[in-house]
């Protein structure tokens, strides 16, 4: 039997090379892939045509788990299943299993058993099927040429839907890999530049490890592996780079910042309401993403508009015409008006200048100021980020989010320290 | 010279492979080659290591056009200029233009230029440097074993304020390609069937078309082009399709569906106001993701909680008890109380069940009802869309923007008929 250590994914569609469709498959299985302990060698993108899936599965080593996403829907230009036919020398054939329950749902739906639908339940001989519970596309699984092939729909729904069957699969098989030990941190108000700084005499005091950082939506994960694994991490080793990088590590597991927001606020049993300017909504679609948000989001006021932030937030027009939208003046009386009209335990409150346009000398592009307001005390922070109109909106919401967090655990100023901190 | 037509992107990095960072480069680089007229053959994402960034190289055809993204960095696994170098038999040099702008930007910060810092101006021999105006690392440009070759960093931001410098050195070679004739629709509230059903006889009448269709944020975009270069598209067959499609289509460019309702708010003088439930903030996130946005956006109340509806936009505590939260009636005292409160030309709400939980069997997950205010009235209308939570907050927002970008046109009730439809 083949166990594959490695996996080489595969994703099939034209519309993965026009530039509109970004795919967000391969990262999803390269994910559920590492807790299988498989690494994920490499992503090939290659067009809906025969040629050029045959020679992406040539060019992958024998012994590889491979991945192949997308090209497996009713039309013609889905042409996955039949070029593995054609590589594996294993013919199309119909599966009894498939073709049963595809004609119970043409059946039930009252749509015609026709061509388009026959096509779905050819698999290459000797393929298993594993039921897609949102579409017709089966997934398939088998072997060829040394290979393990999977083949899954590309619409990212019914790939997930179908990932747990795929999972259970391979561990039937025994295809799990040994999992590197490894430790990850993931944190906010770093920049890339600021962090490598944090980091850099623990990674010079431990030159064997495999240390990798990358940007994040919240921040910057950092991450320190063994190489090989015959070897354990060092002992203390999470501690020291806990110590190292301070109040700004959020989770030390794949938590985002707003899953762990919403953990701390449901767990602590305590509301939020939100008061957002310049990221215009992003802040509460952060904390409405996970289920069960309800427990701990109450609501809140987009006031994009000045007049706006006085009638639905009560902030004094003087406060705007003397300190101006974008003050630590500003920013307290948003917080300390949201959480009067919204209720709740703790209003948060964002305003800046997002950009390309709107910067003075005083308070150029990616000026931000963030207030709190809490049965403590009503804080305010004002901080300097880059020039893009995107991140610099993603940043507020992350730096918003990780006062927030501090202040439920520890009550006091979120922004202490803050004044004048410019950070990319 | 090489001319080459296509493009092959090669993705450089680590983080790319772990399940963390999603490559929107190279979505991006499509784009950007396809206003050049070419077109992107296939993506390979390959790990921080020599001899896979070779093979990778090696797998290119003979005239492609290459573009390697990432591995430019100042660290030692940084490992695409010193490969490329091998692989093209051009040693490492040092590049006086990119050594002396960065010696100078390493004074001006008060930074030491050593070792890290010089590696970034080492080129090979007799490739070009761009100047990266947001960071260290130069992009990198030369011909090699037939290819044109260009080198980026990963970093987003940088690698797009490089292009201009890529794409004009490009257009000097005479890097340009014909573009295909094509024509472009993009949609809101159609599914992916319902798109191919509505475009079946067209494509029917016109078999010798590339037909392509796409899931998008917004909906579903169709696409025909020619298939050579010496064809022409049928004549008056984008009428054709936009009479097929009807209202849904809001673009026959890449704008978005946000970018479009903003302009034409802006066009028309006018301004809108948002009142959400289940999106939480993301109506209001996509109106103001575009520079200018406050032209037209003004604010908003996010009511997640119930008694939060009543508090803050005055929907009668009686309407959600007999009618709950989720209903036409909700929905249409929320859009009215927010144009009274916020004031604007228009209102916009969305209220509805997301899912996972939180469905019954009259109003299952997916059920969303939207309201319209404005001079000429109080609109409401229900769909029902599927089982996934962050579907059906995006498409909410999509089917809420489209309801304005109509009433905006024409003035009239755009939700006539939207009762009881069901739509995935």
């Amino acid at each position: 039997m083949v166990t594959p250590r490695r996996a080489w994914l595969v994703a099939v569609g034209d519309e993965l090379l026009n530039g509109r469709t970004v795919d967000t498959n391969s990262g999803f299985m390269q994910r559920c892939l590492a807790d299988h302990g498989l690494h994920t060698d490499a992503v090939l993108v290659v067009p809906d045509r025969a040629e050029r899936i045959m020679s992406a599965l040539e060019g992958t080593p024998a012994g590889a788990l491979v991945i192949l996403t997308g090209g497996l829907g009713p039309t013609r230009d889905d042409l996955t299943a039949a070029t593995v036919a054609t590589w594996s020398d294993r013919p199309l054939t119909e599966n009894a299993i498939v073709a049963d329950h595809l004609r119970a749902l043409c059946e039930r739906n009252n749509f015609p058993y026709r061509e388009n639908m026959i096509k779905q339940g050819l698999l290459p001989n000797g393929f298993e099927a594993l039921i897609n519970p949102l579409g017709t596309a089966p997934a398939m699984v088998g072997e060829a040429h040394g290979r393990t092939l999977v083949l899954l729909p590309g619409v990212p729904q019914e790939m997930r839907a179908l990932w747990p069957q795929v999972s259970a699969w391979l561990s039937d098989r025994g295809l799990q890999g040994q999992r590197l030990p490894s430790v990850l941190m993931r944190t906010a108000r770093f920049s890339e530049p600021g962090l490598a700084k944090a980091t850099e005499s623990l990674r010079e005091n431990h030159p064997g490890l495999d240390w990798s950082w990358w940007l994040t939506r919240w921040g910057v994960d950092v991450q320190a592996s063994v190489a090989d694994t015959d070897a354990d991490l060092p002992e203390g080793l999470a501690d020291r780079l806990a110590a190292e990088l301070g109040d700004r590590v959020y989770a030390r597991d794949l938590r985002g910042l707003n899953e762990v927001v919403q953990a701390d606020l449901i767990a602590a049993d305590r509301t939020v309401a939100v008061a957002e300017s310049c990221t215009g909504g992003m802040l509460g679609a952060a904390l409405t993403e996970m289920p069960g948000s309800s427990a701990c989001f109450l609501g809140g006021a987009l006031t994009y508009a000045d007049d706006i932030k006085s009638v639905a937030l009560g902030v004094s027009p003087e406060t705007l015409s003397v300190h101006g939208a974008v003050s630590l003046e500003t920013a307290r009386e948003m917080a300390a008006g949201c959480r009067e009209r919204f209720g709740g335990d703790y209003a948060l409150s964002i305003t800046g200048v997002a950009g390309p346009d709107g910067g003075t000398v005083d308070k150029p592009v990616g000026t931000i100021c963030l207030g709190l307001a809490s049965a403590q005390g009503v804080y305010a922070g004002r901080y300097r980020l880059g020039p893009h109109r995107y991140r610099n909106r993603e940043l507020s919401v992350s730096f918003a989010l990780d006062a927030l967090r501090r202040h439920v655990a520890h009550g006091v100023d979120p922004f202490a320290g803050a004044e004048g901190e410019v950070r990319r």
